[in-house]
């Protein structure tokens, strides 16, 4: 089996899974308690949130709060925002297209709450211009949020020159970072990040686990509210393994990092490059500004899921954009943001690979694609009124 | 070492560490994705529900939603009853005074919001009647939210009786059963309940999962907005080793339960007769509606947090109180709900035991706490002005 659906989950290092073991046996106790095996329980969990605050560059353990993942993270961060942005007269928020569902979805929702919400258009390359963030900026703005790389295409945003030009305009700013830390170098400080989701089941650690920085200084509310928690920023008994798990996972990946990115993308470009030999098929997203492993495209005149079956068969795991909106029928919001017409979304296949895979399956991977697009198109009504001329080609 | 701090966490089972390393290792796809590795997910996750289902008495797997813990479950109940009830005009809820923060905290939360709040008062035996919230119930109560158990005095409420009356009222009816469920019988249809939080990590399972039951036909609102999970009510990717080790040890818990809770009971049992003869010593709550693995005694002119530490050097782990609120040096709002005053508060120890408990450490807990008790009380100025008969004794 070859798995290449690392955007959508990772296998847990055996490191991780080894501590999360460990933790579960052994440092059982409930950090907020006092004696000695819930204070063993609140040192394993300070050393993971130490590791957190070294592999994004922050000033401090204080900024950093445990969460259930990148969503939760999301969601606290925007509901956050915006109810000291309420508090302040201020009810704009700027963010783009294509977003995360978990930042879409808020965002809708406070829109229902009186919000004014601007989506950034993202351009053909899948890039966000750091401009456009800056003329979209208003006295009202209380919180830009754009993310790091997006989950489908792995295009890098200009986050470093975003977040300048947030900090200069005295606006907050959110990145969600879900798919970006562990796989490319990301520095709070450096980026002029106020506030950063992450998730650690994206980097080889547990699912059930993410982190939400925010910058000392900034206000945050909690989204569950209960005991003291986490500073009080979030309420709930802390997963203490799965925390432990993540501390070591990031830590193996941004120790890991600089190496694993050159082989990955390595193996990316030469997927990239097989790809394109198939005709009447195109890249999502800029070629240059994207993460190690993801490779995106669109082929004209198929059908992304009946690909992913195929593929499936023929033992390769891929997807046909985000996960977490399988099962509908819609084509992907990302394509159809960056200008993909509807037939050629719904053509899309995500590889999402890391350091692991051997050039090996990268050929087998690139071998099994041409023969499964070829065979889908043989059947394709729309692939045969496009050889016909009855209809024009796009791509 | 004897951990009799069980209210605050347990212990995983071996079967539920078994099943969560298995799960990491193995069925580590995304359950959202189309292929083998994801579809495996799914079944495991679709499994452990069931587990969910039958443990409770639920109808349907479509009642279930998996969250991170018994906070966020609170969370999202309450939230989302108060969303509704606003949208029908109905500002009104109706909760005790002893309710775990993640409760009363959200409702504090909501009276900022314009919300009315009346909490019940507990009776001196830590009980609350339910012709009180009869009476309490008024035509814009749009939710009655009321614990299983207790989490520091362990006593049981009348749930199925205080159900019956917000079914014959049309109200909806929610229930924190944390410290419940895997405990005592609980069964969501008889009992009446609508809503039903609970947390995997007090019945041997994992920290960082936790369900919320949602009757058929009551309607839900997101707490945590974003991808198509949970059947869209809560978003985020599956903890699935979490999730198939909650049903692995809820099963178990179940499974075992009248045995287990006959054998804790009997413990339970000589621990509250051994330590009534301390001399100016009270049981709180109720001493036969209540779990079977809690005793909770205050100790008049003593400081908790000492005897604590003390017991801790004797090998015994234990608490004060709620775990989620150490670190707070004001007293229980559990004891002061129940009539406690201050300084009697003040001095109070919870040992919450399981059947694992053998009679010889029975008996060394109680013989512990008798000397620790003569020892603080030994050099406590407080206790010198009560023997002295310059304060009056209150137990």
């Amino acid at each position: 089996m070859i798995y290449a659906d690392n955007a959508a989950t990772t296998r847990m290092s055996d490191a991780a899974i080894e501590a999360m073991t460990a933790c579960m046996k052994e440092t059982y106790g409930n950090p907020s308690s006092l004696y000695g095996i819930g204070q063993k329980a609140k040192e394993a969990l300070e050393g993971a949130r130490d590791e957190v605050v070294k592999a994004i560059g922050a000033e401090d353990y204080r900024e950093i709060i445990f969460t259930s993942g990148g969503s939760e993270a999301d969601n606290q961060a925007i509901r956050s925002a915006a109810e000291f942005g309420k508090q302040a007269g201020k009810m704009h928020i700027i963010s783009t297209a294509f977003e995360h569902h978990a930042v879409l979805h808020t965002l809708k929702k406070l829109e229902k709450e009186g919000f004014e919400v601007t989506l950034l258009d993202v351009h053909e390359n899948g890039l966000i211009r750091p401009e456009e963030v800056e003329s979209a900026i208003r006295p009202d703005t209380c919180l830009v949020t754009i993310m790091y790389a997006n989950n489908e295409i792995g295009t890098i945003q200009p986050i470093r020159e975003i977040g300048a030009i947030c900090r200069a305009k005295n606006v907050l700013f959110h990145t969600d970072a879900v798919q970006a830390i562990g796989h490319i170098n990301v520095n709070v400080k450096e980026d002029n990040i106020d506030m950063l989701s992450a998730s650690a089941h994206k980097f080889h650690g547990p699912k059930g686990t993410g982190f939400l920085y925010v910058k000392k200084g900034i206000k945050i509310t909690n989204l569950i509210e209960g005991g003291a928690q986490e500073r009080g920023k979030r309420a709930g008994t802390e997963n203490v393994p799965g925390i432990v798990a993540t501390g070591v996972a990031l830590k193996e990946a941004i120790d890991n990092l600089e190496k694993n990115a050159e082989i990955t993308q390595k193996k990316r470009d030469r997927l990239i490059a097989g790809l394109k030999e198939i005709p009447h098929s195109a890249i999502n997203g800029d070629e240059n500004s994207r993460l190690p492993g993801n490779v995106n495209f669109c082929f004209e005149g198929i059908e992304g899921e009946s690909l992913l079956l195929l593929l499936d068969d023929k033992g390769i795991q891929a997807s046909s954009g985000s996960a977490c909106t399988s099962g509908s029928l819609d084509p992907s919001h990302v394509l159809l943001a960056i200008g993909r017409v509807h037939d050629v979304a719904h053509g899309s296949l995500r590889l999402s690979i890391n350091e692991e895979i051997t050039d090996e399956e990268v050929e087998y991977i690139i071998k099994s694609v041409k023969e499964v697009v070829e065979y889908l198109r043989s059947f394709s009504p729309i692939w045969r009124d496009l050889v016909a001329g009855k209809k024009e080609f796009i791509l």
